[in-house]
């Protein structure tokens, strides 16, 4: 078992989980018939990028697959406990985005003019499709309580809300507001430095690495979707990214998907990727795992890097992705073990 | 012929224009096959809502047909001298946005706060999806155009920039910028006023009214989709709409379709409008217009009010709405009759 850091705490209760593999992923996620109905489940994602192997210790390795298992097992009790999806992915996040190893809360990337921007989305998938997301935010500490927030507030008629409206609509409903040098992590304010250094200026010629999501199934087939995000590295100012435009970095529709989305921000928007999965499903009958992968392999072909966690209300799982590496992850109640991957 | 009102000024070249009806709409929007290629085409809206007829002076009903014959012709003469679909939807927009009939630009209706905060969208159908989109402005006179350059810059790696950073960047990039005093208008500022002293001081229980879009296609078959607003009446300050959100509000793709959206934007947005037209073409094989019916038909019976116009690259032209009424039109080069309709 793998030294615990300081951003999880629950694995005490761990001791007999397992680290799968990306076959054991691969053999849950091909099943395609709706015949097996795996209960609730959650799945999540840290982001997907250039991960390189050689750069890439094997206990910076280990402190992500355990923060992945944090997260998991924080959104795994609410399940197991019978609660909704939507709290299960909510805490989910919420572990993510208060670990600076992710990009979302704490540790998020800097924008060229040196700011933490974050941004956030919630949707449900029962018929109504309710939906939340906040963007351009700089001191609200957990953005996907904002997005939950938004969704739930039977006063507020609108989905989307950004800037400083949308942060004094946090600390109005008493969400924890903390000083902007809350995000600030060394790790990348170095990263931030090095672009700028290296004359590019504009935007890191790199995939934006580590937006989390969540997507989770409970006992009453609700599906719920969560993606929180700090953006990309070194985008400008004022740049709002997929992660809380709905369709593009999330969606969910109890009668095809949840789907979260993690990567080239720009291309899950110009080509709606989050809401295509759900209507190759819904229009071509596909499942769950043909259509998360044929969105991504498509994405690949004109040039867009990433990747999704998709689910289905049977607990059918789906986590392609074009790029070396994308952190993931699911947990079934029905089994209790967390499947935690990188490459 | 009605008498001109100051917002349009080519009508003078327009002495043979008929004023087309309901009929002549359908049947042009019915036709599915690719057998007739129409060629060059642009399709406009200027909002769908709640219109009564026996509250709407037949000389305002007029004012609002020579606008968007005004709005038709701009877009026409850029199609008919061989240009691009893109300048066209661009001059098209400009029109009304610059006319205080429509809730765009000048004449934009009011925050809760008192201010106008404008938005827009803009996206080419190419096989690589350049999409601009602006939100959060307070002071750019044009926001479509601000969109439009956004896709257009080579240095600028993003889809969508908010706030003031969009607002210096439109600066920088030579567009023009007004005090933000220049959006009011007496209708607008009292239609906020009516609210507020009606106690409803959430938002607007009536649907939005007057967003403004189009799409055309050029001659070499490549559509182009351009949409602006100034939201929803006395809408929270920091709410984004649908109209920027490439996907919700705006979609184009050559080998389904463009849609331009109006209507209750949170519907546009929970249920991903535009790129669901688009969707059903693709994947249902269905027509512009029997996708774009069927899209805003479900969106009918989740509670959405609106409207859509969707065009294909054959010219064929859609423009179903679910309201009482959609300021709306469109024309032809290979006609170069404008066709404008309210109810």
């Amino acid at each position: 078992m793998p030294k615990n850091v300081g951003c999880f705490s629950f694995l005490n209760d761990f001791y007999t989980l397992l680290i799968g593999d990306g076959d054991e992923n691969e053999k849950s996620s091909s099943r395609s018939s709706k015949e097996n109905n795996y209960g609730p489940t959650l799945v999540i994602h840290g982001g997907a990028g250039t991960i390189a192997r050689k750069d890439f210790s094997e206990k910076l390795q280990n402190e992500y697959l355990d923060a992945l298992k944090e997260s998991l097992f924080a959104g795994y009790k609410i399940l197991l406990n019978g609660g909704n999806s939507m709290d299960a992915v909510e805490v989910a996040v919420r572990v993510m985005e208060d670990c600076p190893l992710f990009n979302a809360g704490k540790g998020s990337v800097f924008t060229i003019g040196g700011k933490n921007e974050l941004e956030s989305s919630f949707m449900i998938g029962t018929s109504d499709h309710p939906a939340g997301a906040s963007t351009l935010l700089h001191t609200v500490k957990n953005p996907i309580t904002l997005a939950k927030t938004l969704l739930l507030d039977p006063e507020n008629p609108h989905v989307f809300l950004g800037g400083i409206e949308a942060e004094e609509y946090a600390k109005k409903k008493g969400l924890e507001i903390v000083d902007p040098g809350y995000f600030w992590t060394k790790g990348r304010w170095q990263q931030h430095l090095e672009e700028l250094n290296k004359g590019n200026n504009e935007v890191d010629s790199l995939y934006p690495m580590g937006t989390v999501g969540a997507v989770a199934v409970d006992k009453n087939g609700i599906i719920a979707t969560a993606t929180s995000t700090g953006g990309m590295n070194n985008k400008k100012d004022g740049r709002i990214g997929d992660t809380p435009l709905i369709g593009c970095g999330t969606w969910a529709d109890n009668e095809t998907c949840g789907v979260s989305g993690t990567g080239n921000g720009e291309f899950f928007i110009r080509y709606g990727i989050a809401q295509d999965v759900s209507s190759r499903m819904r229009y071509l009958g596909e499942n769950v795992n043909e259509a998360a992968n044929a969105v991504i392999e498509n994405m690949r072909k004109v040039g867009g890097g990433g990747g999704v966690i998709a689910l289905d209300k049977y607990g059918h799982v789906a986590m392609p992705f074009n790029t070396t590496g994308m952190y993931r992850g699911y947990i079934r109640v029905s089994e209790s073990i967390p499947y935690v991957f990188i490459f």
